[in-house]
Order: C-alpha cells, then sequence, then structure tokens
C-alpha cells in the first residue's frame, strides 16, 4: 500500500501542445495525473494538446499553471530534475529506479521536473531540485522526446507500486501428477509396442529422458487430455 | 558482463511506417538493434519511417522482413508476445520484468513480439511464444502505442544489464524456433493423416492448442530430437 501521493510531473516551459497531451498520456497509462505546467510556450490551455493525449483529458484538465518552477513545486517535499547530460551543478544523480526509491521514501509530494523540449532544463531550475535523475540511454543515441522521458519515469514509478505483485500469473495450473503419470503410461505402452525402448541397455536411460521431457513443460489438465487425444490418434492406422 | 545476444524486436503486420521508425528509436535508445517486421502492410523499405526514427537510421538499414512469425523468430530460444489483453491461450503471462529475467536466463536468441497497432497479436502468433508479456498498465486506462510499448520493453531490457545478478545458464539451451517448428510440423501431418482436426470449424482452435502446448517447454535441442524420434517411432505399425 503506498502512502504518499504519486509524484506530479512538471513541465517547464514546455513548447508543442502535442507534447504536452502525449506527456499527459503517458502519466496516465502509468497512474500519475498530477501534471504542472510552467510558463507553456504557447499559452494554456492549448488545443493542440488535446489530440495527442489519446483520451487523457481528464489529466489536461486537472493541470495547474504556473509562472515559475519554485511556484510549481511549492508544496513538494522532494524534487527531482531530470537532464540528459550531466550538470556542472553538485547534485546527487540517480537512475530512475533511484530516484522512485527515494520518492517512496519520502513522506508527502513528490514532483519530477523536465525541461524544454530542446534545451532541456536550465541550470537555475536544476538548482532547485534535491537530484538529478537520468534515464541511462545508449551513449551513442540518446534521443528520448518528452513524452518518452515521461514515460519512462512513470512505468518506473508504477513498476515500484507493482512489484508485490507475482510475477508469473498461469490462467491455469499444472495438472496433478496422477494426470501426467497416466499420460506417460500411455506414450510408453504405445511406444513398448513399437519396440522404442531398445537396446535394453540403453532403456532405463531413455525412460527417463522421455520422463524428463514430458514433465518439463507444467502442462495443465486440460493439456494434458488434449495430449493423451493426441496419442490416441496417432495410436491409429493413417487413412 | 552479458553473454547472451540482446533481445530482437519483431513488429508484427505493422501498419504505419511512422510507427515502425518510432519503434526503432525507441529501440536504439536503450541499445536493441536487432529489428525484424512481419509482413509490414506498406511494404519495406517505407520511406515514412525515416523521419520518425530521428537517427535510428541503422536500425531500420538493417531490419530483416520476413513473411511469417514463425519465419522471424527461427533462431529464437525464447518467444514472448506482448499483449494487452489477457488471452485464453494457456501461457504464463509475464511482467516486463519477469520477462527480462526470462530473457537473461537464456542462453539464446531472445525476440519480443508486438502486434499490428490496432488490433494487436492474432491469437496464432501467441501460440508460437513461449509466454505473454504485459506491460501492467492502468486498468482504467491503457493506452500505449506501439513505439511506447517498445520501449517500455527496450528500458527494462537495459535496466536489468544493471543488475549485477549473473543469469543461469542451462547446460542445455532451448532449442531454436525452426527445430520447434519441424517439430510441430512432423506430429500436424501425423495427425492429419489421421483426422485428428476434425470438424473443420474447429480446426484451427485445435492447431493453436497444439502448438501451444509444444511451444509451452522450452525443450532443448536435444529433446526436439528424441521427441522426434518418438513420433517417428508411434508412425510405425505396433508389433
Amino acid at each position: 500500500m503506498r502512502t504518499q501521493p504519486a509524484p506530479a510531473i512538471i513541465l517547464v516551459r514546455p513548447q508543442l501542445g502535442e507534447n504536452i497531451g502525449a506527456a499527459a498520456r503517458a502519466m496516465l497509462n502509468f497512474g500519475l495525473t498530477d501534471l504542472r505546467l510552467v510558463a507553456p510556450r504557447d499559452g494554456w490551455p492549448n488545443p493542440a494538446a488535446g489530440p495527442s493525449a489519446s483520451g487523457a483529458d481528464s489529466v489536461l484538465k486537472a493541470a495547474r499553471v504556473y509562472d515559475t518552477l519554485a511556484d510549481a513545486a511549492y508544496d513538494c517535499a522532494l524534487v527531482l530534475a531530470t537532464t540528459v547530460r550531466r550538470r556542472e551543478l553538485t547534485k546527487p544523480v540517480m537512475t530512475p529506479e533511484a530516484g522512485m526509491a527515494a520518492i517512496q521514501a519520502t513522506a508527502g509530494q513528490a514532483a519530477i521536473v523536465f525541461g524544454p523540449e530542446r534545451a532541456g532544463l536550465e541550470s537555475e531550475d536544476v538548482a532547485l531540485a534535491r537530484a538529478i535523475l537520468t534515464i541511462p540511454v545508449n551513449p551513442d543515441f540518446g534521443s528520448l522526446n518528452l513524452a518518452q522521458a515521461v514515460l519512462v519515469c512513470a512505468y518506473e514509478w508504477s513498476r515500484g507500486g507493482t512489484q508485490v505483485s507475482t510475477p508469473q500469473e498461469r490462467n491455469d495450473p499444472p495438472a496433478p501428477q496422477a494426470d501426467l503419470e497416466g499420460m506417460i503410461g500411455q506414450i510408453t505402452d504405445m511406444l513398448t509396442a513399437r519396440h522404442y525402448f531398445f537396446p535394453e541397455a540403453r532403456a532405463t536411460a531413455m525412460h527417463r529422458s522421455l520422463r524428463g521431457l514430458l514433465t518439463q513443460p507444467g502442462w495443465s489438465a486440460q493439456q494434458v487430455r488434449t495430449l493423451r487425444g493426441v496419442l490416441t490418434t496417432l495410436a491409429k492406422k493413417p487413412r
């Protein structure tokens, strides 16, 4: 259970409405809803944002606009500034994972701050943050757009929360051993009738490897029934 | 140190060149370069892909085109199919994190498969995969586009690289897809000769569930050879 609120996403001087909409869409996919805009270039609301939000209109409608980053982060106990390049500023540099852990550990509102599309955050904006969050991209090809950077952070946030769930869920559990034994018996009988387990010296090893093969999959009861139907069919003569 | 190759990204019947370009860009940001296209709607190369790749041209240039998913995954020991919805198919469902762990643990080529923009993967495509990979989005707003889904997987892959854990190596890696296809073809021929795929209305579902069954285990090349020997034996008359 989360006790603290989900982090706010603060876009500083975003240029294109399309990118604001795409950021809102990225956010809502992973349950983030608190969008704050600092001095958007084309004003707000911006009709270009709607289409690229692809239905995340609730996030756009609830977005709040501020004059400065300090205003936008007024209630935030932890502010993380995203940058591509390392700054000369003396700040801790965190991966998204470490950043989300820091947010988790903060009692109170947190914010992740993104700069304008081309230039990124100014040093003054970064100075306001507790730490720098850098997405570790390919050193030879770092080309995340604004919404993609938001997406990675939002995903990482949601990821931290969902880790409690069991990673591998199956729709149907493996068959009980008895079912499996029945099938192994059936195929063994069929193979024996066709002198498969030969020569005698190798028979034990052959039985063992066949059993290993058929035990490995973890087939469900329904799958075992299907396979037994397959075997019954194979026992017939071809027409 | 990674010993296994980075996973291939397979786009099945992608519609818009823009999305192929954006997927290539998403990949290269996190160091993935092996792009495979199955029957792209508008052919290949597609001039619409270049601009949205934003410089990831090397990925587009190296992209290979195939007629079927089975062809595209011919050398893959582990195939993960991404879907939004759960399928009725009996496959393990994994988070991206669990999926990347599975890839890490596989000695050999892995692939992550993405369906067409609107419809997603067909059941037959999913049937070919070992497991389903589902990105856990907001249940009230799941709206990732193709390139965003690729981005999350590529990010998760790159993220996994910073986990110091060494992959558990199997001394017998899963067979390449082509070996598995050969075995599935053999058993399908045998069953067809015995009128197993009947009635006609159920034949497609029967093919699919059989393929699902035989893909699930992750048998090694040696195990597949053993099974093909079993099938050859079963094709004979009992004495």
